[in-house]
């Protein structure tokens, strides 16, 4: 997602480091920093924050981690978290790539992958948060069962990740190439999701597992 | 496929024991009913044979099996062959069900599977050329680097034949949901794609491996 660059953001971020971790403060130890012992759910990269933030005020019986690159983007989903007065979400500011340095093995139970950036030029496949480097991570992190729910209105990445996923060992469950054509429980629709498929896009979604 | 019952197709493809086996003749010998000892790739499901006999056209290094329970429906294939004088074609009037009835352990290179039937009713999602049953199948009769090569037009079959795919342990590589939007080389269109494609619907296609 594009946004316009905010350079009070690192500040604001930094002033909030019950919520904020901008350093790898809780590397290793994400699950004390939250009230409760209970699942923990991630999503990666979460553009404005509504889907996250919505889960989270929905499911209080989970702990949410927004992992976020973006400063400009991440201030964003905390201002979310203020305004719902959300205890169950935490976030976290760095790449994917990075993941194991804050989760130990088999320690999340699901990762959400909304509207990735597609990166859809072919030399830039390894950025791309389907490639196998970070499916590694992913499968490092992930308790034996855990899930992957994965959603784009981007054709080319989600045939992609359908490759990369199940050449990786990766089995597809709720698969559905017209999400907005079939009825689904529970689907959080974003603004950006609701824009897209407005304008006549389709929403792409799959859960995934590995393989064990 | 629906066609017109035709009372006369049985004796037709009876007096044809040189192109079309009716009762296991050649069972466990498939390779020594060809002229040439060559790869072998299976249709299943011809429909009127348009794809079939277009590639085995194209490829006389290939040996062609088109395997096709519809009697009704195989005389169409069986004219194509007569009307294209070819030799490197046979045709297997009987269920997928029964394919390691006629064909060794890892002797077939490739199976096509074109707009098979989607069998929409969940009750009947044992027919479906993807089901578990039928991959298993496919995996004993297919070479350890064989591939599936599937295409359709309908959404739900190919959304339904990545989940079971991939969770018999299958991965994929070109992945292509939206066909006619993508250049593809060599792809063959039958009468059937070209009408679908042309009323609007997505042709989907993937080819296939197993893991090992």
């Amino acid at each position: 997602m594009r946004v316009r660059y905010k350079p009070w953001a690192e500040d604001y971020l930094k002033s909030h480091p019950e919520i904020v971790d901008m350093d790898g403060a809780h590397a290793g130890k994400i699950s004390d920093w939250f009230e409760k012992e209970q699942p923990i759910y991630i999503e990666i990269g979460s553009g404005k924050g509504q889907f996250i933030t919505t889960l989270a005020e929905q499911h209080p019986e989970i702990n949410f981690i927004s992992m976020e690159r973006e400063k400009s983007v991440m201030v964003n989903v905390l201002q979310k978290v203020f305004d719902l007065g959300l205890t169950n979400i935490k976030l976290i500011c760095n790449d994917a790539i990075e993941l194991n340095e804050y989760f130990k093995d088999e320690e999340v139970s699901r990762i959400y992958l909304n509207f990735s950036d597609p990166w859809p030029k072919k030399r830039h496949a390894k950025r791309r948060l389907t490639y196998h480097t970070y499916l590694a991570r992913y499968k490092q992190i992930l308790k034996k069962d855990g899930e992957i729910h994965f959603k784009t209105d981007n054709r080319g990445l989600f045939a992609y990740s359908l490759e990369s996923m199940s050449q990786f060992g990766m089995y597809f469950t709720k698969m559905n190439l017209n999400l907005h054509e079939e009825d689904i429980e529970e689907n959080i629709v974003t603004e950006y999701e609701k824009k897209f498929s407005e304008k006549g896009s389709r929403i792409y979604r799959m859960e995934a597992k590995f393989h064990e």
